[in-house]
């Protein structure tokens, strides 16, 4: 899995790290180009596939980073100071202090580090960035435990969204800026026909980088949502600061280390990818992701988290001439017509509801159900009837405690336990009806994780203030809508005024399915279609699925289209006559 | 040249107009991705080219409308009223009257035109804008009148600019946006290997538009800077709004009238392009820009003119979600070191400074010489012999007045008049010190026309607020530096914080040229290097040099890369098992 290339400078020649990783670049370009079934990381923790000892090797890695000074950020310019107040939402204090980046010298550092990574060319710095890639896969048990023990993932999840899936999401972000810095040509003959000979003049094409770039990450998916824009900046030429959620340093400090170690061993500038830690925030203060965002050597910025600070960037860095691309919150839906797999349907909704207690950007929040009820391989069942049915399905699959923490993982902070211990209370504030109350469940292991299964909240279509806010966490809407031509109206509607990162549709129908691809193009988000099986709606596939569309409120961007990496980077042409 | 589809429908099958722009959108295609020479519209204004009668029956079009209703725009949605107060810089009044347009039947109208146009899919909709421009081409000599008498340029550059190369860069952002486009599969079949049989999904990638884009036109340039956004948006499906500055109306309508007869042949939607024109509008008050600009519509804005409002677009029209694409204004800069053919290159100069009286945003304004001279093929030369040589080549260019009116054009407005008619006090002001004074060169054909030649004033380095602001029209700075590497620090510097759209150097040393490449790279301009023959600063060739680069103030896009298109539509995906 890993490659072992132990260059330690750029010869005069070609970077030995090219043809290491030639094949996979090729192979991971000729997937995003066709957009099919590629990984190139497995997504297994199983020791047969990461080595007997990785599992141990990873626990004791992180066990050993607790309580500690995080030395290997030692070398960054710091203030001296410490810092980090990670708590896990499993209940242990991680109690990791991060030396504080001296925020002058790192911008001065990255700037420095900028003429040579620039000149490196895109193939090299694309196989620079593989090598990176490679380097943290080879620690992905590490990372998933810092991944656990800081979103409240459980863990298999925190090992395959913390570790293969986003080192693919990392590839992928590579590859496609490759593919648009490669469509311009280093150089042309250029001959303009003329009276007797013609005009002949060569253009060199030289591609820049914009500034510095800000990677500001989030609590619940610290990489999974961070590599993309790392990666796209990086291989496109950018220094990058790396500025993760206080709650959620460790899994972003280990991947800036790797990153800076790897680059070093490449013959390149460690400044070229700095971690900017910061402890709690107190309330009303503002944090370091604003000051670092107004600083005059940013050019970029990748955001994921809350639209509060979101659209503090549209309104203050934006002007100010930064390229923000962010990823922040909307109103996933999901619109029942009819189904001919009930059983199947209900599995399906079951897992999406529970996956992480509804703690994903791309988690069913909205499901929309006719009043008059639906039909199914099973019969006709009433609103009421499906309500019950889709509640019982999630209370079954959530019924054993010391299974269900496997997929539920804890709640990541005190907003969502608000919300998913008192749904009564909820329901009656938003004027709806408690379908499944969320149950606490007992975490064998770790005592003090607050665990909850998913509730649901009947209300009517035309309640509509109960059900436009994103309500993050484990409780979701079931909306009575009098048609599903109601349903996909309010779907378009709502979707397009609020966003929305993912939308699935069941239906028999097939005019229903075309109806709700039209909504769906309307309202700009992504649709699944009666997933009954291992596929589910919150989950997309790296070089196949976009990941957000940049179509409606929800993001401004998506992993990984050509907008997203082609403005990170300018081209200077120089002319002149042969 | 011009295509003879007539089609009035679109079929069950293909669209008839793939078949008729297959070879054109090739070969552009083609050109585009290794950027060598193509145009596929003659610049060359002879009867042999456009037809014998071409000349007169553009004459008679354009002499037609003057002092008329623009009918041709009678099917949009109109206030009644009519707009329009254009003046020839030339003298005459066009008096062309135009319909003003009702800005909410407007947009609604837009909006009603999407889905059709979305749903005929990027290639169709590339073989439609090809039709455009073909049908715009065969008008190129009524363009040529509609453009001088609106920007003051002569009349061959009228018909070049504003009509063949105007055209190439519209074909270039055409195929730009196809390239982009194509780039997402329309299907794929997704299987992920799995424990017996793989999971297999259809996903189906559909390219939806923004909303609607807004094309806002400038005075000098009003079809040139105008065509890469307005076909960059349409050709990804966006819904087009042109809205020309008050004194340049006629080009702008004669090409939406156009763009709209050819949709309608096609079977397209006309308000899919739209024409706001305005009168001008008193000082201090708001033009219809910014009510535009703000409407929730619209989606996209394309802007060319001075900073001012770009950068009211950057504060109010970026933060509402509108993505701006600005050409504003720069220092265009000029690094003499030396040269092996001082007589090529002071005609190149000569040429560069005349041409369109230095009102273009390509112009060069500064001139960075060393005190101590430069080394020529014809000796050493002084700073004062070499500023005096390039002052007698400007001079002896623009001697004759019959033939230097066919360069200079007319000036444009009373702020560039008011600095070419009063040099000395500029240059008191400034702390210059005139080299070469502005003359007042006089029409035959229209003695109103205020046409000046270009005039030189001496600064030193350290006098940077004399040099640092644009100075529109025909002055340029000779700026004493106290060596070719101060020039190439003052160059840097300057460009990185106050833009510049062009640069040049001049030297027979391969390391200044290096690090004037470097400079380049770091101020982020394209640069020409000893231009002494009939490539000029000041232009750039469709396909292969990129207007701008968007890597410092002068512009926030490049014509045409594929940051400039790949914001323009995003990706919706509908997934499904099979």
């Amino acid at each position: 899995m890993t490659t072992t290339a132990t260059t330690t400078t750029t010869t005069g020649g070609q970077h030995p790290l090219l043809e290491a990783h030639r094949e996979t670049l090729e192979a991971a370009r000729t997937a995003l180009a066709d957009r099919s079934y590629y990984s190139r990381y497995p997504e297994s923790p199983s020791p047969r596939v990461y080595g007997e000892s990785a599992p141990q090797d990873g626990q004791n890695a992180f066990e050993k980073a607790r309580g500690s000074d995080f030395d290997a950020l030692a070398d960054q310019p710091s203030t001296g100071q410490s810092v980090g107040s990670e708590v896990s939402p499993y209940g242990p204090t991680l109690g990791v202090r991060y030396p504080q980046l001296d925020v002058d010298a790192a911008m001065a550092a990255a700037r420095t580090a900028m003429p040579a990574w620039r000149d490196a060319g895109a193939l090299t710095r694309a196989a620079v960035c593989v090598e990176i890639v490679e380097q943290i896969n080879a620690r992905s048990h590490e990372m998933a435990h810092a991944v656990m023990h800081t979103s409240g993932q459980p863990f298999v999840m925190s090992f395959q969204a913390g570790g293969p899936h986003a080192q693919d999401r990392a590839l992928e972000a590579v590859v496609a800026a490759l593919a648009e810095q490669e469509r311009v040509p280093s150089s042309v003959l250029w001959e303009k026909p003329a009276k007797g000979e013609p005009i002949r003049m060569r253009k060199d094409y030289r591609i820049v980088p914009r500034g510095v770039a800000l990677v500001i990450g989030c609590n619940t998916f610290p990489t999974w949502n961070s590599y993309p824009g790392l990666f796209a900046s990086l291989a496109t030429g950018n220094p990058v600061i790396v500025k993760p959620h206080p709650r959620a340093v460790l899994p972003l400090a280990l991947t800036v280390a790797i990153a800076r170690d790897a680059l070093a061993q490449a013959g390149f500038d460690r400044a070229l990818v700095q971690l900017a830690p910061e402890g709690d925030v107190a309330q009303g203060s503002d944090g370091l992701a604003k000051t670092l965002s107004m600083r005059p050597e940013v050019a970029l910025i990748d955001y994921t988290g809350g639209p509060g600070f979101g659209q503090w960037l549209e309104r203050e860095a934006t002007p100010a001439g930064k390229l923000v691309y962010a990823e922040m919150a909307g109103l996933n839906t999901i619109v029942i017509d009819s189904t001919d797999d009930l059983r199947g349907m209900l599995g399906n909704l079951a897992f999406s509801f529970s996956l992480y207690s509804g703690q994903m950007c791309t988690a069913p929040q909205n499901l929309y159900l006719p009043a008059e009820g639906i039909s199914t391989d099973q019969g006709e069942l009433s609103f009421e009837e499906a309500a019950e049915q889709i509640a019982g399905a999630i209370a079954k699959f959530t019924a054993d405690d010391a299974k269900a923490v496997e997929i539920l993982g804890a709640t990541v902070n005190d907003d969502v336990r608000g919300r998913a211990t008192d749904v009564p209370a909820l329901a009656q504030r938003l004027g709806g009806e408690v379908v499944l109350d969320s149950r606490a469940v007992e975490h064998a292991t770790y005592p003090d994780a607050v665990v909850r299964t998913p509730a649901l909240v009947a209300v009517d279509a035309g309640n509509e203030t109960a059900y436009t806010n994103e309500c993050f966490g484990p409780v979701a809407f079931l909306i009575r809508t009098a048609s599903t031509d109601e349903s996909l109206e309010t779907f378009r509607r709502t979707v397009r005024e609020h966003g929305g990162m993912t939308a699935a549709v069941y239906s028999t129908d097939e005019q229903v399915l075309e109806a709700t691809r039209e909504a769906a193009a309307d309202a700009g988000v992504a649709l699944s279609e009666n997933l009954t099986g291992q596929i589910f709606v919150n989950q997309t596939a790296a070089f196949s699925d976009y990941h957000g569309t940049g179509a409606n409120p929800a993001a401004t961007a998506a992993y990984t289209d050509a907008a997203f990496v082609s403005g990170r980077f300018r081209v200077i042409t120089s002319r002149r006559h042969v």
